[in-house]
């Protein structure tokens, strides 16, 4: 066969090198978690980053009411251009617009969630063989699509005795020729944590003395407790080009509905036409989010109701200080209190609990013995802690946080050369 | 800054290689052709492969009755597993199985448009420096997605000659110990051809000698006209590991909700676990399609009305029919009869037509003279061609032909050598 060739055909079907660096470190942790719930109890899952599992956080009637109106249309069936109508992008730019952040419909980009915002952002802005610089602990999906790309990650700290704060000085001396972005999560996953002004001034500094390019995620945008004010990394900086990407994930509480979006800002013109025609020609490859949403998307940002928000904010807010407090209390627990979003990490004080390696055994046998599942947060590349999820049901909330204290007092041990066992809590 | 370090920090943000390799031929072509259509004459596009643009072919009240009730159900807002909901999968798997493919839920990736379905097919099977074969004239996405990839792509002929069938010849002389996989579309976007029993068992045929699996792009599946019969690929075959890709936008006419699938055959167990994990791993990096979509799929799929399917070929076979015998008619043209999907391919004898350089700029002329936007086939890799969208209503599909004729009529000479200036038709 084939003119003479010497190739003697056989299967050997491999998958590619890409799709072996492809990689989320969740489901790699979280599969390996090989232990069954206590059957005596029945499980509470405070694991996912979803807040519609247990009911009790319905979107709004307007956002339904949206989609059916958009539906009824008929007007939403058809392919729209790849980076979205132009009347939606409008309407994200309108919604987004400020004085200090001027946008309009060509610097928006709209997206199969905020994951495809991420990764159109990162694969227009990264080549192989440079490097970004992402949050520790951070949403694992950053490296995932990072090595999916070949993009090299090096990782900041946060700080979780300064609620989270990035350590700039460790940040900055990240920084070199190589260096393609910086990713800035704010409102934070998995810390819940929020950036005041100044923090973000300083994040800014930063990225305007390297001149580096940010990648802001900020798909918690707005979702911060009432004691606390959201600004975004946009409105502060005249001369930081930034990508803020967004979507209906969490503030609408749709995550299943990929809707997302890029926010262009470049005010002094540093992305320039090559960026945006980057975007461009990369949202060509798989087209954006379903028509319908798009559609129904106007009705959605200006008609939620008000108290929608404030209901879902409340409801955040009065179950994170619950948990904080609860586990405040447990000996060999150091919770951090979150100001937004909807995660809560706890320190793990390991020497206290020997039986335990780390933060996945820990979290391990607190299923296996008390049925509640959190993530350890080896999953955020930050050992020894653990997300809480306080989307769940108040009662759960308790329920959850009365099983741990449980589960910690039975297995903390006082330092070895103290009489007490109990710690001073 | 940076402890002495001597990079001095400027602005310079670059798109990267993956953004400037990525290229939609069809719109690098399209934006060329800077040309005003006649405002004498009501512009009728016969560009887009949009079935909804003109508003005859609304889908049916049945699909759009499914969405509303899934979204009423409000159990479909959470984030669904990477690859789909499990029952979504299975009723997947279950509308296309049969004894002699089956198929399970596990065989089946939900995803974001049959362009992901392909994207992904192609990521898990295909490194940088392999080759892929793809047909010519063929879909456009197959080249920007390789490029995309870094996939080197070798085209095969379709032969207008034999209603477009392969050459399978030319085909097996491109395959060499790179090639990771070829990629059969049928039936044909821009053909409109469909492939007969006999001919897919040959492409089969081809395959299994030269051990290469197939990617079989059958998102226009069931799309032929009564006098013809669709086949699948994986049902004629025992042995050659396929990954099928399909989706809703075409037969159910609603490319906008962006719902594809991958429809995994592997009888002898070759693609693996390596090809399936690999395929998993992919969909983690930016998740499937919208759940409201997939909420309303096993309604989609079971209850739309066979009536809906009929008058849908019905209405496009007419088209093609009329559209066809108007074109055949016309000195210079040599239509392809069609016998599905929703596309006709015209050849132009660019002999006659000595004013034009070629497709391109013949498609230009046609509308600024006769406003009838169609897309030059070199947009298919494939000049010398156009390509006619049959999907337009029945009027407007008279008119485009006439104006067509008047244009042809105008612009025709015949051979130098010949008095006569009129074709023999
Ligand atoms: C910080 C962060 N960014 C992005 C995303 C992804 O959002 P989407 O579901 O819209 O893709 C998540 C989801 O959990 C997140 O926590
Ligand atoms: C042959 C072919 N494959 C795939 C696609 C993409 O389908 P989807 O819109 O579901 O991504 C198209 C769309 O025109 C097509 O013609």
């Amino acid at each position: 066969v084939g003119k003479g060739k010497s190739r003697k055909p056989h299967w050997a079907v491999r998958a590619s090198e890409m799709s072996k660096r492809t990689f989320n470190p969740i489901r790699t942790i979280v599969d390996s978690m090989k232990v069954e719930p206590n059957p005596q109890k029945p499980l509470i899952s405070l694991s996912l980053g979803d807040p519609t599992v247990f009911g009790n956080l319905p979107t709004d009637s307007e956002v339904t009411a949206a989609m059916k109106e958009a539906l009824d249309s008929g007007k939403y069936n058809g392919y729209a251009p790849s980076v979205g109508y132009l009347s939606c992008r409008e309407v994200v730019a309108n919604y987004y617009n400020c004085p200090e952040a001027p946008l309009e419909a060509q610097d928006i980009i709209l997206t199969s969630g905020c994951s495809q915002a991420i990764e159109l952002a990162l694969a227009v802005l990264a080549s192989p063989g440079q490097n970004i610089l992402v949050p520790c602990p951070g949403f694992s999906l950053y490296k995932t699509l990072a090595h999916s790309l070949g993009i090299e990650v090096k990782f900041y700290n946060l700080l979780p005795e300064k609620s989270w704060e990035i350590d700039l000085k460790q940040m900055e001396s990240l920084v070199d020729d190589k260096t393609a972005c910086v990713i800035v999560n704010n409102p934070s996953n998995p810390c819940g944590s929020v950036f005041s002004k100044s923090h973000l001034q300083k994040i800014l500094g930063v990225a305007s003395r390297q001149c580096v390019p940010i990648l802001a995620d900020e798909i918690y945008a707005e979702m911060v407790f009432e004691d606390c004010r959201y600004e975004s990394l946009a409105k502060l900086s005249t001369s930081v080009p930034i990508l803020s990407c967004g979507g209906l994930a969490k503030r609408w509480l749709v995550p299943g509905w990929r809707m997302g979006w890029i926010l262009i800002h470049d005010r002094r013109d540093i992305f320039g036409k090559e960026i945006r025609d980057g975007l461009l020609r990369l949202s060509q490859r798989i087209l954006g989010p379903c028509t319908v949403v798009q559609g129904a998307l106007a009705r959605i940002l200006h008609r939620t109701s008000p108290e929608f928000y404030h209901n879902t904010l409340n409801f955040l807010k009065s179950n994170a200080d619950l948990c904080y407090a609860a586990l405040s209390a447990v000996c060999g627990l150091q919770p951090v209190r979150p100001s937004g979003a909807m995660y809560l990490m706890v320190g793990i004080q390991m020497e206290f609990f020997p039986e335990f390696e780390n933060d996945v055994e820990f979290t391990e046998r607190l299923i296996a013995e008390q049925s509640v599942f959190c993530l350890p947060a080896t999953c955020f590349e930050y050992p020894n802690f653990f997300r809480v999820v306080i989307t769940v049901p108040e009662e759960m909330m308790v329920e959850a946080c009365q099983r741990i204290q449980e589960f910690c007092e039975r297995h903390y041990r006082g330092s070895e050369g103290s009489q007490e066992m109990e710690c001073d809590k």
